[in-house]
Order: C-alpha cells, then sequence, then structure tokens
C-alpha cells in the first residue's frame, strides 16, 4: 500500500473561497460575519472537484491513499483573529471531512487549527478534538508562525505551546509543520516562506528539551524537511558544538518526500534514516507542470522513487507504508474501518 | 590552484568587538561615538588571529586562497543608522584589508556594504568605491535583509537597488548574498535565518527580470545555495509555471560549496552546471567541530570532495579556481600582483 501523507484540497470548490473572503470582508468592515451554514457545496460539487485532480493523480502514480488537509496557504491565521480562525477553521476542516468521507478508502483526513497570532494554542484543543474525536480526523498542521513571516510568537519548543502538546499526545496524533502564505512582500510563499518555516522548527527543536517533556509528540516536517537533510552536516555540527546528539531528535522528527527532482530524493534517502521517511508529494501544490525532460508531473514523487530505483523493500514498505501508519497511528483504525 | 571564496575574520582580535560595542552603546545612549582611530589593533595582534586559525586550516587542508570578508553576523546592518553603519564598515573592512596586506598570497578581501534599513543602497557606493579602487577589494557581500528578518526594504531586485547595481557592474565586482544577525528570537542565525536569506534571495531573483537589466550583474549564493539546489525540481517548476526558464539565472548566480555533509555536496555537484559552483568552506563560521566519523572538521570541505571522487579535472579546475576569477575578476590582478 502507497500512503502519500501531504495533500492538500487546492481544488476545493470556489464556493469555500468566496466563503472565506465574505467572513474577512465582515470582520475588516465590523459586520456580520456569513453563517457555516450559508457555505452550500454538493456532494457531487467535492467530487467534481477531487475525482479529476487528487484521485486522477493518485490512480495514474499508483499510489492508494492521501493524507488529505485543507489548503495550507489559506489557513491564514494572521487573518482577522481567534473567532475569524475558529470558524474559519471549522469551515475548512468540515469540507475535508466530507471530502474523506466520500473517498474512505483514499483520503483520509488531517486537521488545520485555529491559530491566530497571540492566541494561545490551548485555544486549538476545542477544534483538535473535535477533529480526532467526533470526525475521525488522523493529525493536525500546526503553524509554527501564526504572525505569516514576522514570528511574533514564541518557538514551538516554547511552554506557550504545552497544552496543545498535552491533547496530542492523549490523543495521538502527530503535527505537520506547515506555514500558511506569508505576509511579507519580499517572501514568496510557496518559494521561500514554505522551506523557511521548515528550517525554522526543526532549529527551535535542535536548541530545545522539548522532547525530554513529551516523548512521544511527533512532528512532521514537510517539502522534503525544508533545507535541513540538504544541511545536514552544518546541523549535526551546530548540534555537536551545543554539546548534544541531532539523532536524538530522530525519535520525533520526520521528513516527507515532497522534493521534485530524483538527486534531492537521492540526497534525502541517503541522509536520513528510512524510518524516519514518510512518501508524500504535496498535491496538487507548489508545482503543477510536467518536466519536459522525463514527461512526468513534477510533483509525481513516485516516479523518483522509480528512477532512483535503490530501496530495497524493506525500505521501501517502512517509506510507502509502515512509517506513516506508525505515525499517525490513527490512521489505522481509518483503514480497519474499510475492511 | 584551490580558491576558496567564503571565510570571514571571526577570529578578529576582541578589541574590534570593543570597539563595535562602545559605538552601539553611544548611539543607544545619545553620546559621542568612538573615533575609528581609538580602535588599537596591531599586526602581530591580526597575525595572531589568523595564523593559528584560518591561515592554519588552509595550509592543512590544501588549500591557496580564501576571499576574505568582516564577520557576516556581526555586520549588524539593523542596529544604528545609516551614519553607525558607514563608520562601522570602514572599521571592519579596514581590519580586513590590514589582514589581507599581510598574507596577500593567501587573503583576497571582500566588504562589507554599509547598509541600514530603509536607507537607500546608493548610500553604499561611496564605501564600495573606495574599497574596490583605494583598498584593492574583489567584491562585496549584500545583505538581502538589511533589517535582520523582518524584510521591510524592498526585493533585491526592485529599482531601489539599482543604483548599486550600476556601480558593481562598472567596477566589475560581484556581490555575495550574506544576511547578518537575526532579530528574530525565534529564528537561529547560522541554523535558519542566514539559509532563508538565501534562499529568499534566489526566489527573489526567479520572480524578476533584474538580469534582463543588468546582464553582467553577478550573484554568489553562499551556504550550498540555502535550500534551492535540494528543491531544484521545485523551483524549476514554479519558473516554469510562470513561463520561465529557471537556467536562465544561470548566467548570472553562483552557489559556493559550503555544505557539511558529502550527500549534500554530491547533490550540489549532480545538480547544479560545474560552470556555477564555487570551492567555499565558510571557515571559520557556523560549526566548530570535528566530525568524529571521519576525524575531519565539518567545515572541511575540501575533505569532501576528496571523498566523493567524482569530479573529472576541468570541472575541478572550474570549482576550485576558473569560476573564481571569472566571477571576481579583480582577483586576477591581485593574483598577478604577487608574482
Amino acid at each position: 500500500m502507497i500512503i502519500d501523507c501531504h495533500g492538500h484540497f487546492t481544488t476545493a470548490p470556489a464556493a469555500l473561497g468566496q466563503w472565506r473572503e465574505q467572513q474577512i470582508t465582515a470582520f475588516n468592515d465590523g459586520m456580520q460575519a456569513p453563517r457555516p451554514s450559508a457555505l452550500q457545496i454538493s456532494d457531487d460539487e467535492i467530487r467534481l472537484a477531487i475525482e479529476p485532480w487528487q484521485l486522477k493523480f493518485l490512480h495514474e502514480r499508483g499510489s492508494d491513499m492521501i493524507l488529505f488537509s485543507p489548503i495550507a496557504s489559506h489557513m491564514g491565521h494572521s487573518v482577522g483573529d481567534e473567532a475569524v480562525s475558529r470558524v474559519w477553521s471549522q469551515v475548512a476542516n468540515d469540507l475535508v471531512h466530507r471530502a474523506c468521507r466520500l473517498y474512505p478508502q483514499h483520503l483520509a483526513p488531517v486537521c488545520q487549527l485555529p491559530q491566530s497570532p497571540g492566541a494561545s494554542p490551548a485555544g486549538c484543543i476545542e477544534e483538535l478534538r473535535r477533529c480526532v474525536e467526533d470526525l475521525g480526523f488522523v493529525g493536525c498542521n500546526l503553524n509554527p508562525d501564526p504572525s505569516g513571516g514576522f514570528w511574533r510568537d514564541p518557538p514551538i519548543t516554547d511552554p506557550w505551546w504545552y497544552p496543545l502538546y498535552e491533547e496530542m499526545v492523549r490523543l495521538d496524533v502527530p503535527a505537520m509543520i506547515h506555514v500558511s502564505g506569508s505576509c511579507l512582500h519580499c517572501v514568496h510563499t510557496t518559494g521561500a516562506h514554505y522551506l523557511h518555516g521548515d528550517t525554522t522548527a526543526f532549529m527551535q527543536m535542535l536548541t530545545s528539551d522539548l522532547f525530554d517533556r513529551f516523548p512521544t509528540l511527533r512532528f512532521v516536517i514537510p517539502h522534503g524537511g525544508g533545507a535541513i537533510p540538504y544541511h545536514w552536516g552544518r546541523y549535526r555540527g551546530i548540534a555537536q558544538d551545543m554539546g548534544r546528539d541531532i539523532d536524538e531528535l530522530l525519535s520525533n522528527v520526520f521528513f516527507d518526500t515532497c522534493v521534485y527532482h530524483s538527486n534531492g530524493l537521492e540526497m534525502l534517502l541517503k541522509t536520513i534514516p528510512s524510518k524516519n521517511i514518510l512518501f508524500a508529494s504535496e498535491m496538487l501544490g507548489a508545482v503543477r507542470g510536467v518536466n519536459p525532460d522525463t514527461g512526468h508531473y513534477y510533483d509525481d514523487t513516485k516516479y523518483y522513487f522509480d528512477e532512483l530505483d535503490m530501496l530495497d523493500p524493506k525500505d521501501a514498505q517502512l517509506i510507502f507504508e509502515d512509517n506513516v501508519r506508525a505515525i499517525y497511528p490513527r490512521l489505522n483504525a481509518h483503514l480497519d474501518a474499510l475492511t
């Protein structure tokens, strides 16, 4: 079985974005916000938004399942306030939940959290619990910088975040570290801000004792781990200079394979232990085109595995299926319910 | 000949840092700043600061020369104002100049620029001209974010920067893209901010037509190009989605080899054409220790080349010598003057 741990509902029906626009406009103008029930999307519209895209690519590429979450760049934690973020998260998560209910054999839900700059992460617990316990979500996306580039909140290793971590541990769900859109004109969202979020969050972990306190807390760093695996020697050396061992993080930190060329993937596979790598493509994400040299979509990361042909069956089994089941254990219940 | 394009005077005598502290304190307290002449460092102190460090490592590792610039994290463009930055740059550059005069066969000078948030880059022209025309500097370091993480100034592709680029073109000197210390508590300087500066600057170039206007302008992106080569497929795909060809940047953009493990260097060498790669170690920089697995310093990047043994002599000649001579053409005059 091949499970892609990183997909977003980037093809959601336009009505979702229109609802969100109305919500933001209402907040900015001090008007009554639209009700969640004002968003009307039929099951057929959801099918039409997914079948020609994520499901088509899933089948074409020979994968089986996607961990499916709301559009990352539209989480927009920096917009509005905590109340706005709470309602928007419910709306976005509910739509993902409906999509996953339509295709439970192919989509398992991952939620966004109602983060907001300056608001305690404890405020996310209710929505996390609703998603996981009531709706069967298997994990969440956690934004290490709700301010969208200003890094105004404490680092993710600060006690500020502990209440949320306690609930994640209790529910036994991991978080994918994922920023939302960049609020800085100079910093491109998918080309710079995303990778910076990944890299910075890892560096925060490397300079803290977070996992001593939360030994079962698990974070997935997407986009191939940002700059981290490429600079593994740098991080290993920085850790050593601090009297630490970088390998200690590997009980709690995992990297996905959203790297869109085979040289990059090869480096990742050579550098990071297989038990810490999760197959992923981020489809449909930052890159939509076909590589003219190969005839394959850039985000067809399965193709790079085939091209490299360097994994033994045991490592492949870890990367394509076993790791994601171990890190997102609620996925097993989701899969068991299908049979 | 083996030329390291990226070294900083991180071992400068303590008096330099003390002078800088006095300058900052005076600025903050509205007092008279110390005069540059108040900084007293003898030639012997400079020798003692360099011989047991950069020169020792240079010889041990079989390299010949370093392009030598002031301490990057201490450029501190976000501190004080434009006048403070101007005097500090003169002081820091003058010390680098003296060091290079003592060891002209091993050190060639690269200057910092007196940037300041909100101040026009045109204000850097006078110091750049002084360094290059009067003191024989061969290039400069350009900070794409003088605000230290807030990215408050226009992107480096904006006309805001053109006056400085016109002077760089006239003088025929390149710039290494290099941020200074992070002003954000959450963002580690050498583990996140540096790589983010590299990545973000490249992404700015990829979304602009800067090099149509300045076809001979040259930028070196340090730290192995930040996250760029690892995500080359991502950037190639993003460029393609915009109707552009990423390879067009390769007439103007170059990457150094400050990657501290052989898997990372191998990926860089496989991904980026040899004509766009410059040997470098960033010694003494972010990582000071010895890798216990190899017995070599992490920043002994020459060792990774030896370990990989994958370059043919022509490519090695480009990476170790010819590229840096072509990109920093004033280095040829520096070297010719030695014979």
